[in-house]
């Protein structure tokens, strides 16, 4: 399978990226590290990005991140960053790569647990990660030719202990290899339109 | 107590606005109707709506609309709209009317059935009503001084029936006294941090 995995060599990233590399072709894309670079934030970007690679297998993102701050100090401005890369990135990803993703080829976004269980200082994150799974309940009925489309939504994972972990007191941590495991099913499943939550 | 209702002359609003109009101190507000002009789309806009009213015990919000369209041929440019308007509309109603809304006083949000149900054509709105329901689930744990929030998640009305009906074949129509009740809910009750979902 051709598989294009954006943000391959984030923290999560780059534990998926060592899951496909050995027996599929991977290209791996970002900002600044990958393959091919693409800012989720730029519909052009994105349609440049899927020019250059032309038909994919398998679509996955692991690229974005939110705001965490004050609740009662937050402002519009501080939502957008997210609200452009973390969402509407992985939106746009689905809405222009439908049309090179292969026959029976599959997306694969990134949510997170946030939407459910939201942290102390995360309901900018809880807000993206909440639109993120119910866009992919509606993509997923709307998508042609077999594509199949799912989204991953980790909980705190093992590797991001140190960066995260003070953020995110009582949560358990997500052993990697488990949360790799919801990528594998969503790309090399039939699961489609699921909410895959990793949260433990 | 002060109630301000924004969409209070829209086709849910204005059923809203009958049932608290008799017993307590109602305010409407909307971009073309109402007792307060008041654009959502704009933080000044909402800032001006509050310091013109000053304190309220109850913010009922039934304003803002989606964009419904062909899942392949939808861009970001049409998403904006419900963005600003629906979503981050709603987001800084709460982040900024916080600062407004008296001890122990209510938000009460609107989203919709799409956030698990979503009609075709609907991806977009099922992306607002989701980021609209995890929102409120993190911003009931960081209010203080008592405020509560809630959101209320509609199926379709009765009332929209010939508006919006086509676009939701097998969808039950929802009662408008029971929708009502979830707004009457929210705001006299003591529930906090839910989605009150009123589907039939
Ligand atoms: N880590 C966790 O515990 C956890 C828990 C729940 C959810 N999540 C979610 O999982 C996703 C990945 O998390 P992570 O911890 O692996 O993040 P990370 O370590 O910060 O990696 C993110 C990657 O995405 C790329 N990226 C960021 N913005 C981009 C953009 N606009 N365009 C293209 N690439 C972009 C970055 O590469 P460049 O800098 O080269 O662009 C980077 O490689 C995020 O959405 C996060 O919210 C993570
Ligand atoms: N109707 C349904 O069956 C249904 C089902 C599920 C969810 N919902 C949701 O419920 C909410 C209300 O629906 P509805 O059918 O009652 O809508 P509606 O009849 O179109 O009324 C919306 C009201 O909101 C006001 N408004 C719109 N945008 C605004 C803005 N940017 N700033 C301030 N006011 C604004 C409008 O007044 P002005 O023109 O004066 O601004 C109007 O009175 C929407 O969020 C909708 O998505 C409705």
């Amino acid at each position: 399978m051709k598989i294009l995995l954006i943000g391959g060599h984030g923290t999560i990233g780059k534990r998926v990226a060592a899951a496909f590399a050995g027996t599929h072709e991977l290209i791996t894309a970002g900002r600044n590290s990958g393959d091919v670079r693409v800012d989720l934030a730029s519909e052009a970007s994105i349609e440049a990005m899927f020019q250059q690679l032309g038909s994919v297998d398998a679509c996955i993102c692991t690229a974005g991140t939110g705001y965490y701050g004050d609740f009662h100090t937050v402002r519009q401005a501080d939502l957008m960053p997210g609200i452009e890369g973390k969402l509407l990135g992985q939106v746009n990803l689905v809405l222009i790569g439908q049309r090179y993703l292969a026959a029976s080829g599959s997306f694969t976004l990134t949510s997170g647990i946030a939407a459910e269980h939201p942290a102390r200082n995360g309901a900018a994150v809880a807000m993206l990660n909440g639109a993120l799974n119910s866009f992919v309940l509606a993509a997923a009925q709307e998508l042609r030719h077999g594509q199949r489309i799912n989204v991953v939504s980790p909980g705190l994972v093992e590797d991001s202990r140190e960066r995260y972990g003070a953020l995110f007191p009582g949560y358990n941590l997500v052993p990697m290899p488990k949360l790799v495991n919801a990528y594998i099913l969503s790309v090399q499943g039939a699961v489609n339109g699921k909410i895959l939550k990793v949260y433990s």
